[in-house]
């Protein structure tokens, strides 16, 4: 067998779901009727993963980043689509292994895709991937839909993959600590729980204040963010303006109508409201009531 | 502006859809009921393509082979999400170029989709796409529905795409004769006349012989294809052999019941019977009724 029909075999052992056509056919063919919503994600070896990092660490991470996505669309999974650079037996079968750990955790159904070639063995790797889901509302909501006089809300906390990053920078094996930046957990049970209530809602990949900024444009409204009321990892207690500036917690911030209940709050996860919005003025975020000092990095940007 | 908000600024104005929502979203959002079908791409530059092609046909190519497979499925095009990796001013340019000649051509729609930044300034470029289709039949055909008894037939026609690139490798400059190489029309319209008719169809993208063994091996047939009735590109007609097992051709390959009439034989494209489905024999693929000679390449085998 070449290095594909090997890895295809393996994957084959994943997509046992009938949409998926054994992987032998030409595309996947999902059943079922209403709206379906469609995100992809591609991710590059230097550029959104460190070269020494476990490959399965870097599948897992692949397909979380993809249902936040879907989470913030309200969404149950309907179905993966990989695109797969072959690599070494090491890169093949470890990266197998998180795809498998992933799809187990997210109860997620691998359907199709394309294996390629490294334009050569030593090439940084390329992957990605396409997720499918089913908003349970229709129309599921968008990030443009925060108007005045809502409230902001995040789930969980932000920070936790930063203080994971520094602690395996740093040579950890805590795994404990390390989890939220190598195996960070979609918020797809809170995404469904809020359905009823939210207005807007997105997922926070590249940062707080960017990504909040980012709501606060697609929707012509400003967002006032409190940064006392933020929760943040304990590690990174000190550095609060950092950990709001940092990416992959894969946590949603949404919004709410005013005074009302949120119906995640109590649960394990938890959210917490973290500011106010605001009739569009000259700034479209403010922290603690002005806007950001010129300079301050409110997130990761691509390309840049 | 960045590289990245620069090119999805371009990209906004191929992506006009509101199930695309601006591209400002989590997500892309498709109404609509039935079945879905679901098909990925991804195109790796010295793998795919030379480093010295034209990036507008790199684009139009990673279209319409996606589109290729939707064809196969009797789909019309529901939308494409892509993923782009960020290069100099000219990449960036003349792949959107070609993207949005292709979606002009085959009336797709541009969803969403990932840009991501090469590893380093040369990496060589990794390009992906998925394609969303809505099959007209339900359930759409698939590659393992040949039975024995019915007819094997081809839309078009082999080696086209091998006399294009032949002729653009010298440096041809007739566009007409090196467009099927580089600008291959899926065969969409062909795929919807089908819909009714076909048994068992697929698309040709990596030669009519190996592809012609999946479909054998996925049905667990045989099929044995009559040479002599292969229509082939005349620059090809001497090497007939070769043609049947260069890739890139994106003709559909399907089955009919025995002596039913082709709906699409006289179309402008065409389709020609060029063989029979046989019981599973000790081969699953004869050529003029012998298994092909040992070391005869069937096509082209990524990973190898």
């Amino acid at each position: 067998m070449s290095g594909e029909e090997a890895f295809i075999a393996a994957l084959r052992e994943l997509a046992h779901d009938p949409a998926a056509r054994g992987l032998i056919d030409d595309a996947a063919v999902l059943d079922g009727t209403g709206p379906m919503v469609a995100t992809h994600d591609t991710m590059v070896e230097g550029v959104h993963w460190l070269a020494g990092q476990d490959p399965a660490d870097v599948a897992w991470k692949l397909v979380a980043a993809n249902l936040s996505d879907l989470a913030a669309k309200c969404c149950r999974p309907a179905g993966l689509l990989l695109s797969f650079m072959l690599g070494d037996a090491h890169w093949n079968s470890r990266f197998l292994a998180g795809l498998g750990d992933a799809l187990a955790a997210f109860d997620a159904l691998l359907l199709g895709g394309d294996t390629v070639s490294p334009p050569a063995p030593d090439a940084p790797k390329v992957i990605g991937l396409t997720a499918l889901g089913r908003p349970i509302r229709d129309p599921p909501p968008s990030r443009a839909d925060a108007q005045a006089g809502q409230s902001l809300w995040l789930t969980g906390r932000c920070g936790a993959a930063l203080a994971g990053f520094e602690a395996l920078r740093a040579g950890s094996s805590d795994d404990a600590l390390t989890a939220p930046f190598r195996r960070p957990v979609p918020r797809l049970a809170a995404g469904q729980a809020l359905a009823a209530a939210v207005c807007a809602m997105m997922d926070v990949s590249d940062g707080l204040l960017l990504d909040a900024q980012r709501m606060a444009d697609a929707s012509g409204v400003t967002i006032a963010i409190e940064t006392r009321l933020v929760p943040v990892h304990p590690a990174l207690a000190r550095r609060k303006r950092e950990a709001m500036a940092w990416g992959d917690d894969y946590e949603l911030l949404f919004t709410l109508p005013r005074d009302a209940h949120c119906p995640v709050a109590d649960d394990p996860v938890g959210a917490t409201r973290i500011g106010t919005i605001l009739p569009r003025g000259a700034h479209s975020l403010l922290l603690d009531g002005s806007p950001p000092p010129a300079g301050l990095s409110l997130g990761y940007r691509h390309g840049e």
